[in-house]
């Protein structure tokens, strides 16, 4: 279904009701890029889908695309990033004039669900390992409860290797040697910037998918770049991330062939390199792109 | 003069008073690294010398090194962290059983101290732009403080460049193109991830010098990277980061011939790959390293 954010009484943004009503019936929701207003009062869209449903994990993987040329190669990691509390609580104070607090909320449950669900993430996928990412030696509270939770889920998945480390110490290793991680979790804030940051080494917020996972079969998957308002209407933009989301969803909804198919068809486009939108290196517009990838699709069968 | 981190009273790490008195007295340090205890209770040694001194401003440089091959080439860039409060105030509450906050505190006088150092460090060191790294769009209180008191200080720096920009942003480009960034400044953790981000792109912590600057002249300089315990004693070290640091410290102090003649002559140690210890790709002791850079150092007289 096709449908725009809407705003209700006192300009606030809501989820229009048609939406809300699609996403109970089916489970499933694919989305496109949205501005977050940055005026107070006005909740982030991303941030309203993200709890409405209580899509508790962000999930990320990164890996290296053939043809694609970055400083980096053989890039294959996940990012899963708690997506319900954390740095996001939207707790904040001016307690005097002049001094501002924000509150981190850390839980217990949040940080056992995100935990198992980064290990049966790995048992699942045939990932070996999985960090957890903390500044448990500054947080010692919020962060160390994080920590100790992933420490006790870990104890549950002895087939997956477990270890821990400091986020500005992943930060410095990734950029040295990306190919050492595997499966990464982590607390709200960190997953943002890790896996902004992930992205960057394989080419971009263009070619990275993205999955929201809550409860029971609830996902939203979604292109996580900007609307790049600048060359709307243009037929330029790259729709790699958004088809490579749809791919995770197809995955998610159990149609591994589907969703194999337009995967392989977008990446064989890629590393052909005649077919290609301007910002991965090319002249053709989005729908040329697009069709040639359809076209491959069609011949597979 | 050389003292060690001692414990006071219940076990809690304190500063070695005829360390305090030395620091009262000269105003300037060079400190080792040094490790944090991650039990509670413990606070860390760094973070309380970073109090005790009120230094506001942790200033670390990041030059790509000529010889010395990264994945990255001419970065040139400076963060600037603010180094007292945000996510570091240490102010931690259980709420009930298994739900934690960490409070981020953010204040006007702290927000504008350090937006006005980062915009002098620029404009005295032939800079060209300061960027603002926040998450306003989620911190709206606290990293919109923190914003707002750059914006307000770039006002006064007409002849410096202002940009603002999200911390996942930044992370991402700078892994894209770090040559794009000049100064940076930010709240607390972002400059702890962004420093070793950075660091990363050229070499490590390893080659990468810091200082912590307060107000009145007061500053301590230090290497960031770890005790490597596994090396103690072994001549193996490379104390390229220190002594980069304490170059650092030299130019603080005005002696800015003597830090040049240093600087070059560890650079050019670097860059003529004989003599090098075992991390920069070389075979050398740590002594022979030095005795290199020294040698290098009285030849120029
Ligand atoms: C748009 C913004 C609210 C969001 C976030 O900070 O989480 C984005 O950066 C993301 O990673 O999805
Ligand atoms: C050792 C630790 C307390 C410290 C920090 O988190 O600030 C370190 O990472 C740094 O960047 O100096």
């Amino acid at each position: 279904m096709n449908v725009t954010a809407i705003q209700g009484p006192g300009g606030r943004w809501m989820i229009p009701p048609d939406c809300k009503e699609s996403m109970d019936r089916t489970l499933i929701g694919l989305k496109g890029p949205l501005k977050t207003p940055i005026a107070a009062g006005h909740p982030s869209m991303n941030l309203l889908l993200r709890k409405t449903f209580d899509l508790y994990a962000n999930v990320r993987p990164c890996v290296s695309i053939e043809g694609y040329k970055t400083p980096y190669t053989d890039v294959d990691l996940v990012t899963i990033r708690e997506n319900t509390e954390g740095e996001y609580s939207g707790i904040e104070h001016i307690i005097v004039d002049g001094v501002v607090q924000s509150i981190k909320l850390i839980t217990e449950d949040a940080s056992r669900r995100i935990a198992e669900y980064a290990f049966e993430y790995a048992r699942n996928n045939q990932r070996n390992s999985v960090t957890a990412v903390h500044k448990a030696n500054i947080m010692r509270m919020s962060d160390g409860l994080f920590l100790r939770k992933c420490r006790e889920v870990a104890e549950n998945f002895k087939d997956v290797k477990f270890t821990e480390m400091y986020l500005d110490t992943v930060c410095l290793n990734m950029v040295q040697d990306p190919t050492q991680f595997d499966v990464l979790v982590m607390p709200n804030l960190y997953g943002d910037i890790l896996s902004d940051l992930c992205a960057g080494l394989i080419g971009g917020l263009g070619v990275t998918p993205s999955g929201n996972i809550g409860a029971n079969g609830v996902a939203i998957f979604e292109s996580v770049h900007g609307t790049a308002p600048d060359i709307a209407g243009l037929d330029m933009a790259n729709p790699t991330a958004l088809l490579l989301s749809a791919v995770m969803m197809l995955r998610h909804m159990g149609m591994h062939d589907y969703g194999k198919k337009i995967e392989t068809a977008c990446f064989d486009t890629i590393r052909d390199k005649k077919v290609l939108t301007g910002d991965l290196g090319g002249k053709s517009k989005c729908s040329e792109f697009t069709e040639e990838i359809c076209r491959r699709v069609r011949d597979m069968d």
